[in-house]
């Protein structure tokens, strides 16, 4: 259905990847780190020697659904079927590259329109089939895969074909767009007018500005802009028993907000089919800084008075200092002495040897706007990141330019048999350390549980007045035989870390599947009764998106 | 129960009034404008020849209550009841001068902390009475009548002893504060640490935490901070049925948002009882400026750049020209000529004879934090302020002095049998000029209605990206014997030009019983029915405050 075809067993495009080979020094610094043996890579399993599950639609309902979804646009075929049977997690990537894919929709279904999405929630409420809406199917956090929950058929509707702007706004700067519309396009429509909007997770290329509404969403340079909640204005959800119609306004007091039951709905409330969207004049410039701070730490303590001081970078993200040597490592910098070749000219022009980031914290910041705004902010920004070193904008640029490009190397590390996740939460700057440390901790304790050895990272990449995110990175020797228990644990270790120092279950990535036994802790087993109250109300047969966000008795 | 007393027919405290006599040249363009007659001035009933219903309550219940309360906190007497028989509004002062209280409390119950309003809770709903949540009173959409709704009793829980500041936390710049503290307590107790809660709305000497979170209330300085949505990082409700409890984070994607929930309950669902805040840094620099643009289409196109080029003052007071030249009146200036006295000779220095004000509009704008910000902000605001005309910061400091005294002027205008009101509403920028010239008809239509005269006039004070509030307020004669029902059919006429034009239903007042039969044209019908559902599961009875936010057949 694309034009360029996606991997169905890894991320992103078929004909992009990342080669281990061509990066010797980060080859090198991980074989180290990780004391991974020699070992041969891993295979990913033949498309053809998969055993897919058959659909268990009936040929008549198939038919059925064909009418409501449009001519060719309700498939059985058994790699659309696998396309849309996972996200995008370490957990599904391992189940992907080994053949085990248990959970199929029994259908693919492509709407063109609302109505067809009315009608084919119509369908399957008459027929009790559960249906998984389905942007770009990046969750990490298991929110598209297609349990079935007491369903017997389950149907994945894909919104890949609602994809509109209708209209631009250029007075008020909004656009009412269809949420199935994915980034590069939505970006290519509102550049030809001048505008662009500033959401971009790193799942950018391949996400939906629908996925990113249902997963409450953050992207680089939120800082400036704010999480995708801040730029929504309005949105239709088409639920199973209800449609929400929510006015576009710039601010109101309409009681309760049913915007924000919607945002973060995950599917499991009703199908988000359109949004008003504040979309922004693209900014007449665009300029980069790095610097090297000696600890965290003290790189921590410079982002909270930024923040606090008027002079938060537009974009940041902060690394600590085993992220920091990660990094350096994967620009190619050796940690002794420098680096050969073009690398190792810059370095050596720059004066800083490999072993310069060995105990460093370093710090990329972005700021846009106008000429006038980004010279200031920049300067007063600086000024707060005093005694850090500066490391001119390369460092920065280079990050902002591949920032799409890092999920890529997941892949090339699973063909080397290294386990690597990312896990991510938020706090008030009072808890950061305490939080940073235990999480930590935990991670390691669980990576290097029966003697192996392991690579834990973080980095802070969104930043507010009263805290901050912390994006954790961790990497170990997958424990052959048992490489999905292995992670279960690690998973559950940190989660529990998260929420024990007072942290957010997520900041950006949403509940799912992963997160949702533990939703309780967070916002009271109260707050779960009241979640499954407005789902009753929606979608009263239970149909949307079963196991994700809130599960347990009703 | 305060230190100074309150007037019970009018706003504010008692030793506070404002004399038209003492404002001749205001007084005079009042006269001439609303073509007003000479008469005898509107007295206000005397207290003690009010016809008070009794209370309802059995003096056991009341006995009960006391334990529940606390000793002398649980009170049937008179003027306690009428202090909390109604808000603030145009409707309330005319009933309240009238004596015509038929709304009353049965009883007025003033809880020490969370346990005894959940004991409270219990009991009324063991009864069967209903439960009017109170902070400071100043609703002006019929927010806190305690309306019965088919109960027999009915208790309103005032929250004024719940008004501890419990914790300051210095790094996140957070506090953790009980939702019954007023604006000057809560700012004291900030103050002595160096911290502000930069929420002003103009009720705030008067208005709680509580009431704020509640009507999703947004004050002076919102372009800068927020409203108070943006300002609170974690909340506690105490329900009937349940306790949401919702942990203070930057931020979080935890599903749909509990927190939203409880913003703009409008005490229908529970109690708020306590919030996380998010606290400022006292700013080191506050300036002012004002500038008169030609007309108020040219102020509202500066203000659109403002926002949308990086150039938006922390504060901004955009007044049409009707205002304009109602500030002018009210600031002394003669509508021809100089003023006598220190007006004139500021006047005449400035060279701004007083029909420099006839056809103006003019606009005030506050600056605070850092000085270099300021300094920054300042500058590229009034580059896109051209080519208005700058008038110092007199006016703008003035204004900012006096925000909080403006309420006292309708007593006074009441006392000269004049009708005045406010009604509030926002829009995106492309919808503000048809939303303004149709709401301002639909006012002036309604006011000269039977060949009244009348004085409509119209502010922006909260400004967006993607457009900005709108404030009329609107002056006439008041009819005999029929000022509600001429209130009422202007009311009527306004709010249905607001929705038509596609605004918010309200922007910072709430929806109160006034609003509430306009609600579903907002959010929909089936919108009305998830916050039913909402209801029902915290308020299985439907005791809390029963005909406001949502009414209509569950």
């Amino acid at each position: 259905m694309d034009a360029r075809n996606l991997k169905w067993w890894g991320w992103g495009f078929e004909d992009r990847t990342i080669d281990l080979d061509s990066r010797p020094v980060l080859w090198r610094y991980l074989r180290e780190t990780l004391r991974l043996p020699e070992t041969s890579p891993s295979g990913v399993a033949s498309f053809e020697d998969l055993d897919l599950p058959p659909s268990l639609l009936e040929p008549g309902d198939l038919a059925e659904l064909g009418r409501l979804a449009g001519e060719g646009n309700a498939t059985i075929d058994g790699l659309d079927r696998v396309l849309h049977a996972m996200g995008r997690g370490y957990k599904d990537l391992l189940r992907l590259r080994a053949g085990k894919v248990d959970n199929l929709p029994d259908a693919v279904l492509c709407p063109e329109d609302e109505d067809s999405v009315r009608r084919i929630l119509e369908f399957a409420e008459r027929r009790s089939y559960a249906i998984v809406p389905f942007g770009g199917g990046t969750s990490v956090v298991g929110g598209v895969e297609p349990t079935r929950g007491g369903f017997e058929v389950v149907l994945t509707l894909d919104l890949r074909r609602m994809r509109s702007v209708h209209e631009i706004d250029g007075t008020s700067n909004t656009a009412s767009v269809d949420a199935g519309i994915r980034g590069p396009l939505l970006e290519e429509v509102l550049g030809a007018q001048g505008f662009t909007f500033p959401h971009f997770p790193q799942s950018w290329e391949f996400s939906t500005l629908g996925g990113w509404i249902a997963t409450r969403s953050a992207g680089s340079f939120s800082n400036r802009y704010g999480s995708i909640d801040d730029l929504v204005s309005g949105v239709r959800l088409v639920a199973p028993a209800r449609t929400l119609d929510l006015r576009a306004l710039p601010r109101d007091a309409h009681g309760p907000s049913l915007k924000e039951l919607v945002l973060g709905s995950e599917g499991t409330l009703g199908v988000i089919t359109r949004a008003t969207i504040r979309v922004h004049r693209r900014p007449a410039k665009r300029r980069f800084s790095a610097r090297a701070f000696r600890s965290f730490d003290e790189g921590l303590g410079a982002l909270r008075r930024m923040a606090q001081e008027d002079a938060l970078p537009d974009m940041t993200y902060l690394s600590d200092e085993e992220e920091t040597r990660f990094l350096a490592a994967n620009a190619g910098l050796p940690s002794q002495g420098f680096a050969p070749g073009w690398a190792g000219l810059v370095q050596r022009a720059s004066g800083y040897r490999g072993d310069f980031f060995a105990q460093r914290s370093l710090l990329l910041m972005g700021f846009e706007g106008t000429r006038d705004r980004v010279a200031n902010l920049r300067r007063r920004a600086s000024r707060l990141a005093r005694p850090s070193r500066w490391m001119g904008s390369a460092p920065a640029r280079r990050a902002y330019e591949e920032r799409f490009a890092l999920p890529y190397l997941r892949d090339a590390l699973l063909d080397r048999r290294i386990l690597v996740d990312t896990v991510e939460t938020a706090a008030p700057w009072s808890k950061l350390p305490d939080l940073y440390e235990a999480a930590r901790g935990a991670l390691q304790n669980a990576l290097w549980a029966g003697g192996d050895s392991g690579l834990v990272m973080c980095h802070v990449s969104h930043v507010y007045h009263d805290g901050a995110s912390l994006y954790f990175t961790f990497l170990g020797r997958q424990r052959a035989g048992d490489e999905i228990g292995q992670w279960e644990r690690i998973k559950e270790a940190v989660t529990r870390a998260f929420l024990d120092a007072g942290g957010a279950l997520s900041h950006h990535h949403g509940i799912g599947a992963d997160h949702a036994p533990f939703l309780g802790r967070v916002i009271g087993e109260d707050g779960l009764v009241v979640l499954r109250a407005l789902k009753r109300e929606l979608d009263p047969r239970g149909i949307m998106n079963p196991g994700k966000l809130v599960v347990g008795s009703g």
